[in-house]
């Protein structure tokens, strides 16, 4: 284990995360807010561990899968550890706990909130949440590997340890250029989400929250009925398409600016993804019906929230915990389709879902014709028989986490549809679920013992496993044999 | 496809089940019930059938998977269709629907009933509802294969696409001995626990309906308490024990028969099974211990439900539906799991899941050193790569009939946990599942279209999936290319 990388990389990630408390600071300055005290105290204490550990460069910049895991694990955690620091020192969230409850959920992009009144917030909280939403979504390693020169090492394993999907697309020959690409698409989209809100009316400091959040996927909003607030079909109408906007692969996006529009839409996943947001919103759109004026209105608010929960996003215009039966159905299992392979969203993500169907065909087409080969494709790629089974072993520990959890919030007596949602939003990374924790809920009420339960499944469902895993199986601290 | 050998089993199918037929019949005669000409009628339309289509053997025997997998799913169908019309002449199930999905639940060893009152049916119908879970149980095929000398095709492909669990263990060079031992052991067993039963006091055509329904792992009970009825720590004791017997893989007797009890304990199949079961049994007792005057009281009810649910009996001692959130919770945990493969139980089998854990651990020592080479292996064999495939694309087939079924149920707006519990109980071949489907109630109340959905998940359930869902691909059907 090469600690001294670990250790370097560690350091870097405290600076970028000062570097990021600056800007509620200043937005404090500007509403004239106390709590710009708190966040310049926790940037300044990021900046003292940020210099002591990044001071000596290593000098062994090798870097395995392994380091890759530990590292990625490692800085989410710290990450969330003192990004708690100023909602706990400005006594907008008094226990400490809580506040890192609120952080991991700000950066795994969940948004699920422990605050029963979030409108009680400084403009400073407020624009950290959304910024935790934002870092969080494209990745803070991924941003470190764009802005720091970290030449022979294998780097590419810290951006796979940390970008969501069974593999990483390489966008050009170098890593430090891929992930440039892709925080330049991000940006890029993000700000013009919030040119297109501005425009409908909606304030400035409103847009570009919601735009920080919605590019994360996030979910944390300004006002307690969350995107309800803005009463506007073009802005809810807005806020719908950039959720789907970035639920998509970003690679796909790459591809659309080098003009390979049709490499780019003949994509299975994107198919899949679309394919399912449409039949899911013509599904929910009908049986709802009866809830709205009329089938636009209904049609409406089923794409929001289907988007919301198929981007893992967690928005919501309408309190769907008290939708019918089935409209529920679909939405929960919406959260755990996720959102593309490569996107900033969470779940298990349909590139995913696809090679699973893909291998029940494979299987039953076996059995028929036991003698005839066939090779697992995707995009008319062939696809490694490595990544099949990562993907059958993804799901079996998603299975393992998703039992586990559940189990150990049963312990605290809350209906079991309560206690399956709350699994499902936070390993997703949702945010909203049903009953005790739907839309107009918060996750407040949970003991200690269930929030540590719920935070390592954000950080596990952000980071996709094994990450967690790894950082405790004793066997990834043992010396190499 | 060779049909000739398909129509010559489902003949012989038919022979057999025009005999047991015959029995339900004579206890009509003993107890003068007019139900006995149902039962007479039913036998006759069978042996018709039966005549017709096995009296011209076929010349061709050769038989491949895909005909093994058509001929079971084919021969339960017909096996439900035709056990359910005594129910439906006698009148005591008045809608053919409702008869059909009691013998599906019957021969399926699910014993979810749509009977509000079953201490109103005939002594030969309870007699016919037991029999149905002991044929069942082990196999109707199998017992074919034991008793017809069906020489040169490849009829192991019949006895892998009935038995469950992921391989099928010969236990013999011969099929038929293999058959013949199984039968044999399975006898041996029931006739045990009827003995078992009659000396604690349990009235004779008690023992023999109960022991029948415990044997086959079914749950269809003589009284609308369940086990409860019998209010006795021995009655109850036994059943217990005998629930646990008839979930451990049937091989391991034999290795015991034939003096081999090392190799027989050292099954981590059977490791995991029985550990499962004492930890689950701890944990529930301890958490309910609050509802029984002291902690052996609550021990014994504990391991009474534990031992139903894991083997997928599904009697019952005690309303679970009432139990706190934690012992549900388990309880809903253990529908999954399911028993040994190689048993009569259903769900998962323990032996998938051991399978299941062995990979996640093997990836996990896979990310730390690459490159390494690890073997799946169990009871020290190695574990071939189609098998583990095979598990995957089980889990995924599995997951997406749980999906489909749970999204059809909720078109009829029932709650949640009443859709999911009864997905879960009929798919694992339980029978009772909670709140709307708990052990008080009935599957009676859904709609045509969610008993179809649910007769469908019995069946899946119980043949493992893959023969239903290749009765349903159209390229089942076509030529060979």
């Amino acid at each position: 284990m090469n600690l001294a990388m670990v250790r370097y990389l560690l350091g870097w990630m405290l600076g970028v995360e000062a570097a990021f408390l600056l800007l509620p600071m200043l937005t404090a300055l500007v509403y004239g807010e106390s709590t710009g005290f708190a966040y310049l105290f926790a940037a300044l204490i990021c900046l003292f561990f940020a210099l002591l550990l990044s001071m000596r460069k290593p000098k062994n910049t090798r870097f395995y899968a392994r380091e890759g895991f530990v590292t990625v694990a490692l800085c989410w955690i710290v990450l969330a550890l003192t990004g708690a620091l100023p909602l706990h020192f400005s006594g907008e969230i008094p226990f400490y706990l809580d506040a890192v409850f609120e952080t991991i959920s700000g950066f795994t992009t969940t948004g699920a909130t422990i605050l029963g009144n979030v409108e009680a917030l400084s403009h400073a909280s407020l624009l950290w949440r959304s910024l935790t939403h934002w870092l969080g979504g494209m990745g803070v390693l991924v941003f470190i590997l764009a802005i720091l020169p970290l030449a022979g090492g294998h780097t590419i394993y810290l951006m796979r340890a940390e970008s969501p999907g069974p593999a990483v697309s390489k966008l050009s020959p170098h890593l430090r250029d891929t992930a440039m690409i892709l925080y330049g698409i991000y940006i890029g989209l993000t700000a013009l989400e919030i040119v297109l809100l501005a425009i409908g009316g909606m304030p400035l400091f409103d847009s570009v929250n919601v735009a920080l959040s919605t590019a994360g996927t996030g979910g944390f909003g300004m006002w307690n009925d969350s995107i309800a607030h803005y009463n506007s079909y073009y802005l809810q109408g807005v806020i719908s398409v950039f959720m789907i906007l970035f639920g998509v692969n970003f690679s796909l996006y790459f591809l659309m600016l080098t003009r390979k529009w049709k490499q780019a839409l003949k994509s299975e996943e994107l198919r899949l993804y679309l394919g399912v947001i449409a039949l899911s919103t013509l599904l929910i759109g009908f049986n709802v019906r009866a809830s709205f004026d009329n089938i636009f209105q209904s049609l409406h608010h089923a794409l929001f929230q289907v988007a919301s929960i198929i981007t893992t996003t967690g928005f919501a215009t309408a309190d769907f915990d008290l939708w019918p039966a089935f409209s529920k159905a679909i939405l929960v299992l919406l959260m755990f389709i996720g959102a593309c392979a490569g996107s900033t969203g969470g779940g298990i993500k349909c590139s995913r879902i696809l090679l699973m169907l893909k291998s029940v065909k494979k299987e039953l087409h076996y059995l028929i014709h036991p003698r005839s080969i066939r090779i697992n494709q995707m995009d008319n790629h062939r696809i490694a028989h490595e990544i099949v089974r990562s993907i059958n072993v993804f799901l079996i520990a998603y299975l393992l986490i998703f039992i586990s959890s559940f189990l150990l919030l049963s312990l605290n007596g809350e209906d079991m549809v309560t206690n399956f949602t709350a699994v499902a939003a936070t390993l997703n990374n949702v945010g909203p679920g049903l009953v005790g924790v739907g839309p107009t809920c918060n996750f407040g009420f949970f003991p200690p013992i269930s929030k540590l339960v719920l935070m390592f499944d954000m950080l596990a469902g952000r980071l996709e496993l094994f990450p967690m895993l790894l950082l405790f199986t004793p066997a990834t601290w043992r010396k190499n044999r």
